[in-house]
């Protein structure tokens, strides 16, 4: 269903999709801004409405047909309609030459233009003589739309997720961002139905987007932010990367870090290599403690931005790999993410019938990982920084920690979080000049 | 002598230890926990002593007698005396099947149990038919005893050394600790006769012994402790273990790891690794600042935890080995542990025959240590933090310090330490909540 | 021309010296200590005098001559007029015997002595029979020079630059350290006429130099000085070499690292491995955050002080090097080290031409690095951050900062640096008590 709306980063393909998400989850709010609106070095463009496209040779063959696939046409492109002659068309046909069976994703925002997407091999095809041009779209005063909901803990202090939504007919970017976060809306709502913090999911187009909400939230994200991720390409089952924040040394990234140890093919890239919104959530003055999840990275498989990024990419298993990972994120804060030791010096595990009674060398095995657990549950590490020193994974100590929990063992407390990366008290200060 | 106690966590082969130690350090005093008293999360158990014991085949002949080692009846067996099928027999015979040759050291404290311990080739070769099974001890209310001593300093700050009494018949693990603790104290009263800093001796029962005596004495070794060490299996000449305190960063781990500088074959174990009472020392809201210190770790020998921990493994050489490295931490703390320059600029050692007055490419040598231990001479780092700059061993730079102290060129000064591990405001807050 | 000044630590030639340079740079004053002034622990020695210096063999032949090459007489030579025999002259004859072509520099400023520097090949060579030896020196009570200058600019902190004056004719080591600095000097004067910070220049003789240059300036450059660089051995194109600083930590390690980026052959030596006034410099109690920069680092090219040491070593090119690594560090503190973004979240490049306006994948390029300048312009990190962050030589960051400034998205601050190892507080104290 999804998959067939037109989406860009504005028009109905988009707004579709979000009437279709808050089916799912009521709570979402869809916010409006108007075209022409300047939110802060940017302004919103006009709103692009596509309804149809088609490339026709004069022998009646179509070349490309948006009803076929909407990257068929240049994203944003002006509308258009007229006979041309070969020549006069390549210029406006884009291919990957690099990838020549895929039809690329393309786009040109903010310069217009028109144009068709092909594969390379098919504009090497195409004969000489005339050809029909027609692009049935507008261009006109509108509105950027986005989403996003809050589920309110007991705490102000929020986890936050982003995806985005202005991305057509791609499986893993982006149709699996959107039902990750939207599957992890669910999770929390079921599983802490009263939960100790507060959980904001938001959908926006991609950079534009995420800006526009940035312009009009950033007090109240950079109060109360612990964590954030930016959920993109989360769908395939070929590895896990990590997209560190600006200094790698978030809350997020400890969280993410900490939550995908154990798992084989794991990548973790740094800032440099960013690409999606956290390149504004964590752009100087803005500063937010969010970093980048992703299953392949974008740019590092090859069907990314092409026709080939479809359902033989992403797979239900894939999405469920992406989906321990968040949940375990969100369990870690629910069950307190400080903990600490309830008792001075080592418990006598062994009356509690959790440590072997006999003592003869070779006989301890699994229980010094609960001994671990609980020798750095100081009341200063927190459950991300107890998996990185003990190299356990986090869903590991969870479970230990539950354990020692139940027989009195620990205590697990909900304080402010240490965020990292977010530093109100100099980024407060320079975002009040740039505002 | 020592060898030939029966030593337990209780008894009088523990108590007999005790007393020997007594003769030869006076100032020791011995400390008694009676059985039922909480310690923390523990409770003091019944007293165990055993006079004998045997494992009798119809046909006369022994198969283990208490007599020939301690070893051969499980620690803390209950009392028995009965006939029984070699099928009845078996389940309390212990072995360690990997190592079919020797016989293991197999403790049961806290689950009342009977048994014996045989090598795995001889449990094989136990004939059909009915044995005697005599064990004669007794388990009843008494005393657990540990010992400590202080050669008071004239600051109360102190450096802190434990070991354990419980190991029966076997020489690293645990002789040779008790007489590294013991030969230390010695030299410090004889080198040190008016120490700088205050020493403090512990010898107690491993595990429940570190635990009670830290119930008692939290709050004194909170304020005091500069640094502290666990001394165990520091006979043997195979290596040099140094077993890091829970971070891996109090001023223990670094005069440790100075004093290990420049010998082959050392390792550096996490506390990951940890096994002996630096559990205890550094769990949470006990924070001091302990490392452990081995020549071969235990659990990393062969011999460790058998019958084969003899004397062939123990050597007088193994013990010297140790015995420098802990003197040379003791003589650190003594000479003042933060030197600092007192010149500004090189001191010209030339004119004190220090340097080579004849300047020419190549023929520095040795003299750059000296400038090298001036440099760092700031009075913010401490011996071992030179040590580890230059890459020096912690003798040498004494050395360089004594002759730069005569030469007018430096000062020592006896600073309050930087500890580390310890956080008192942090630890301190957590453990009042706890006792 | 300064070729041929017979340069020691004091006398003529280096009083020569002084004068040539103050002819191109006019700003320098030059400050003498009189013999026997108290210099921390050292003493101004006697002034040294040389007019000339030969050995001639009873053939007639001269096997060493001073007005051929200084280097053949000790420097510091007592004076000395005698016929010897050839085992009389022997042990007064240095050589390199691993370098038997070349004349090694030898001195001994402190222990009177006489003597002649040959090749080892030459002095295998030397024939029986007697020697006329003639030293024509005088040492008495004098001065010893050395020259500042300072270019004052709207601010008090002061980036430093100190080279020596001491060593006679050797191109590399030290001709190439004066010819840098007094380049810089005048580039300084020629690009940032009223500059934001001040530039101070130090000629001095060697270690006694530099010695007596803080005994009357340590306070007012541990007030000033924001970072500063000992210049030496700067013309030779084999490498580039950072000393760092005692801790490696201050700023002009920083600068000198980013400086350092995208050239090929750099290596980084740590403190231990100093050898020039950086030993002076950084010395505890002094300690100003001052590295060293070299091409070939003394000590390891094989030319090092010896007569091979001259214009075949370095070149116009090696020279030109150096430059752009001050110069480009110069500009830095010029442009305002700690740069800002103008704009929250990412700026649109695109509308103003800095950015491609067709989005497909592999399109970015050159871009990237303009946006991570961008991306770490937090007002927190200086320009020698940036760059080691994004791994972009110092030269493009620059570039790019200059780009964004222009188009009003970046302003560039000068605020207090962050200097890294100069302590005022504890320094001071410790300096209080030593003067």
């Amino acid at each position: 269903m999804l998959w067939s709306y037109p989406r860009s980063i504005t028009g109905h393909g988009t707004r579709k999709t979000l009437e279709f998400l808050k089916q799912i989850n009521s709570e979402l709010t869809i916010h409006s801004f108007p075209t022409g609106m300047q939110v802060f070095d940017w302004e919103i463009p006009e709103e692009w409405n596509i309804h149809g496209g088609y490339l026709k040779h004069e022998s009646g063959r179509i070349f490309a047909d948006f009803n076929e696939t909407p990257l068929h046409v240049l994203g944003y492109s002006a509308p258009y309609h007229n006979v041309l002659s070969r020549e006069e068309l390549i210029p406006h046909i884009f291919t990957q030459p690099d990838q020549p069976d895929v039809i690329p994703y393309v786009t040109s925002y903010y310069r217009n233009r028109w144009g068709f997407c092909l594969s390379e091999n098919l504009k090497q095809a195409l004969p000489d003589g005339n050809y029909e041009v027609c692009i049935d779209a507008e261009k006109k005063a509108g509105q950027l739309l986005l989403a996003d909901m809050l589920i309110p803990g007991q705490r102000a202090e929020e986890i936050f997720f982003s995806t985005y939504i202005c991305h057509p007919a791609m499986a893993n970017n982006e149709l699996s961002g959107i039902a990750l976060a939207t599957a992890l809306a669910l999770y929390v709502k079921e599983k802490h139905p009263t939960p100790h913090y507060s959980y904001r999911f938001v959908f926006s187009p991609e950079t534009i987007g995420a800006i526009a909400y940035l312009s009009e939230n950033l007090r109240i994200l950079q109060q109360n932010m612990a964590c954030g991720f930016v959920l993109s390409c989360v769908g395939d089952e070929r590895a896990y990367s990590h997209i560190q924040s600006r200094f790698g040394d978030s809350l997020a990234d400890k969280a993410l870090e900490a939550a995908l140890l154990g798992q084989e093919n794991v990548t973790t890239y740094s800032f440099l290599e960013r690409g999606s919104d956290e390149r504004q959530y964590c752009s100087p003055g803005v500063d937010l403690p969010v970093c980048g999840f992703c299953r392949s990275k974008y740019g590092e498989y090859p069907e990314y931005h092409t026709s080939a990024d479809n359902f033989d990419v992403v797979s239900a298993r894939g999405l469920e790999g992406s989906y321990e990972v968040v949940c375990s994120i969100v369990d870690a804060f629910e069950i307190g993410l400080y903990p600490r030791a309830a008792v001075l010096c080592e418990p006598q595990l062994g009356k509690r019938n959790l440590y072997p009674t006999l003592s003869q060398k070779g006989a301890y095995g699994d229980t010094k990982t609960r001994l671990n657990v609980f020798a750095y549950s100081d009341g200063r590490h927190s459950l991300f920084d107890i998996a990185k020193i003990i190299g356990k994974p986090l869903r590991t100590v969870l479970g230990e920690v539950r354990t020692l929990i139940k027989h009195g063992l620990l205590s697990a407390h909900h304080v402010p979080c240490q965020r990292g990366a977010l530093r109100i008290g100099g980024s407060g200060g320079s975002s009040e000049n740039l505002i």
